[in-house]
């Protein structure tokens, strides 16, 4: 049972995400952190608690983090993921509120509280992570895991060179790959092959209650067709955590730009470490036929919970 | 009376500044914390601890903070402040420990405790404040002040354009210039004009085990005539503290550049406001003799308490 | 008749590009300019006069140019290129020797003398050409076209963000790329498929003296096998002058990289026009087999010229 | 006789720069070559003209150059020097054109002919001579010395940190200081002591037809008064050519900033030398009564030998 904690910024990926991790057999979710990213931190706040309800998740504490970027040049995404963060998705209003103190606190206590057993998932921009790390440095040697979605070895998407959760925060990003753990980076390069098809929506269409999350989230996401559709990026990180043999995974050397005219938020991706240590090990292919089947049979364990 | 927070990185200076600040009437130390810069965190932290002791601080806390800075590339000033941080003097063993739990959280802590009424002094690089600023951006309006000594307008010492309090951590003063506060800057420009020639070496001599701080640290720190020596550039901070009047600030939009080839780390000081608000308070003349006056009338009170 | 001048480096692939140049019919090939890049210029120069006189190029001139980077921060290739600049292939001393004047002149004149006639061939890094589209900015107007090898648009070859031409005066590249014209780029995403299989070395042997420079100077390139081998990145820019039909080209705004930590040199490919002006088409598929015929034909027809 | 070619962007200083060089004795003025700066290189080349033939200065060559930076981005400050550059003063249209050629050409050909003879003397942005350093690295040499109006080691006036000649072209500046010759470099820190104020403005009043140039141009520049005007830095430089002894010059290794998000442009001065070789003698202080006896001395020659 691998316990995990999530820091995200729903949504409509995250959300795909969340109700990964909430049908997963073999997965603890132990905590969701929020961060600004996609849309604002409210945004992505108020889209946590509520999911955390519509997905059945319990009482496991929701807490706000960051609002804006380390060095706070702000960059959003709301057009991808509508003006709520969720696309045309609408969520019964959460009963229950956050809770008490920050993310970055949440994410060191969590950790201490637990060394050597907790899974940290980031989904978002990387700046409550990055706290946690300056204030608290044995997060590094407490976490069991880091697995991120974020960068890319070939091409970025919200700008040619930047995938657009290190570009929110790249300062943040190089803290967090410089932090002296081996970082598991799921970037573009394999999540744009987890796209949702006409195959996959088929499948997601009966699931009753959880369907009204699924299918217009995905549809507003971009368009679904027989051979491509929107790519549902962060499920590719949970997925990573529940079976680990899904992604080809690579050790290199990764470095953010921070500085760059026309490259600020680029993950630079050495496979060739002559003799350095790699931090990273970085994604390069993923089983997509098999990455669907565990998405969808975990969405119809929950559905079934769920109801409809 | 001046509720005062010192965050600090002792250092021959700071020690100086904590002097000043445990002599003088009208200004209530009520935390110390430190931070890595002229010297290694734990030396800067056992420097505290033990000048606490010494300086007859009583119980306040010091708490350790950040050990490098945000981007973590460190610049460090052993060579300036010597092996153990205060040149030649050599002070007991301190009985007391450090205060539970980290600079940032003390900062935020004490500022939410008594919102409007403390006084920030940060006399070392900024990480602490920067990160207590992104944990928690309402300290901007908790704090009753933020005086710093750092940067300049006109040259840097550690290179031609930086000063070494900003250079060691570039991406910190610029998180912190950009809080939203007024900064109170104190600058190379005013406090290389604060310099311990023979005249006030001679007033330090008769002050007693204080002395034993003072005059070693200050005859390490550079050679003391009759018209020029080292410049106690931190005491400037809390010399302004105790009384404003003994310096002349002006208005100015202040930038921390962190990119440049041979200028980072550099305050690029403008004072045509152009219709932008200051982010600042820059000090451009300090009245010398007065400081003096001030500084050795609080060392005399000091050393009547410490006895010799 | 398309009139030619090549800008090269040569460079075991500039040799192999020079060599379809004197095979291909309906070229007309009217000058070389040299350049520092792969091997120092006096190299570079030397290579280029004995490839004149082995592959019967006549008298056209010969003209060197600039030694180092616009900026002067020089990075070589001398370990691809081997000690010579031309692998392991061996050519008789050149009898004839350079043009009077520089490389900027030659250019600069060249196209004056006959404006809307002469196609660039720029095929090392771009410094001859900044420096003549700025001390001569007609040059722009007066070229019938510019084709380059260099760049990327996924990822670098010298770096993971940096093709070696590019890296090698980044600065003079954003000129160039600036400079007005519309830069045909063929880049490492099609040249990397032009590689030397152990089927085109077989057609290589036969082709008597001019077999002496190709084989020993693909083979020292890298290992040549039957699905893999080193990639002749010069030649495809002949070859798209020779037959555009060769390569696919997609309009794209390029802007050069000069000033990241670890993309410097990196040509960012932005194929979304969102309305601004191309400043390149960028070659993104090149029909191999088409190509090899044409390189090999040509090489067939010198070898019969030069004889064996 | 000093042999002087300079490479100005008239521009109200420039002009009497200019000016003086007509005045004074035991100088040649052998050509001049403009740069687009202060403004447009139209207007400082039709100032040029129109300047050569008011102040009588014969045939000597006027040859235009570089219409913008290096890297084309470009700075102006028409707001300083008005319209025509030239502020208030209306000078007869001149009678004579440019001379063929371009001012890189001109450069490099005038030090060709008379290695060791000439000296430059660079009043605007750097970037003809950068251009004919790059095309011709012997101009390095052949120089008898190198003389700019430029940078400063304190602050800037176009912003806090970088004087407007280099900034209007700083990579052509870092080329200049880089390429191996031992730059005098007067900036802000002395020229701005060479303020015309209602005491040399009535020195230059009975100058007949010279004070129709002189007078309404210092007063467009700036007010005028009894201790205090506007600053006639490029006369500075022609000054230091005619006497140095006027002038105290500190060697210095001198970095141009590039890169800087606020400092591009910056002349990073470091009088420091640590073992390194200097690459610069920088002004830091000049004789303001004998400066102005030496110009108003030559500007009433002129004068006397305009006539008015």
């Amino acid at each position: 049972m691998t316990k995990v904690l999530i820091d995200c910024d729903p949504g409509i990926d995250d959300a795909m995400a969340l109700a990964l991790a909430a049908g997963a057999t073999g997965l603890d979710l132990v905590a969701i952190t929020t961060v600004g990213g996609n849309v604002d931190l409210s945004l992505t706040t108020a889209n946590a608690l509520a999911l955390r309800e519509f997905l059945g998740l319990g009482d496991i504490p929701v807490t706000p983090g960051s609002a804006g970027a380390l060095m706070h040049r702000t960059v959003r995404a709301g057009d991808v993921h509508g003006d709520t963060g969720l696309g045309g998705a609408v969520l019964p209003p959460p009963l229950l509120a956050v809770a008490e103190g920050h993310a970055v606190d949440c994410i060191i206590d969590t950790l201490r509280a637990a060394p050597g057993e907790i899974t940290l998932v980031a989904i978002g921009p990387l700046t409550n992570l990055a706290l946690a790390v300056r204030r608290e440095p044995r997060v590094v040697e407490w976490a069991h895991d880091l697995v991120i979605m974020g960068g890319s070895f070939t091409r970025g998407n919200h700008n040619p060179a930047a995938e657009f959760n290190i570009l929110a925060d790249p300062e943040a990003a190089a803290i967090v790959f410089g932090a002296g753990w081996t970082v598991k980076m799921l970037g573009l390069d394999v999540t744009l092959t987890a796209m949702v098809t006409t195959a996959e929506l088929d499948r997601m269409r009966p699931l009753g209650r959880l369907a009204e999350l699924l299918v217009p989230a995905a549809q507003f996401y971009g368009e679904v067709t027989e051979h491509g559709g929107p790519a549902i990026h962060d499920a590719c990180a949970v997925a990573y955590v529940l079976d680990p043999s899904l992604v080809t995974m690579v050790p290199a050397v990764v470095n953010v730009e921070t500085v760059g005219e026309f490259t600020r938020g680029m993950t630079v991706v050495d496979f060739q470490l002559r003799d350095r240590r790699p931090n990273a090990l970085v994604a390069t292919a993923l089983n997509v036929p098999r990455f669907w089947d565990l998405v969808l049979e975990a969405y119809g364990r929950l559905a079934a919970r769920l109801g409809g």
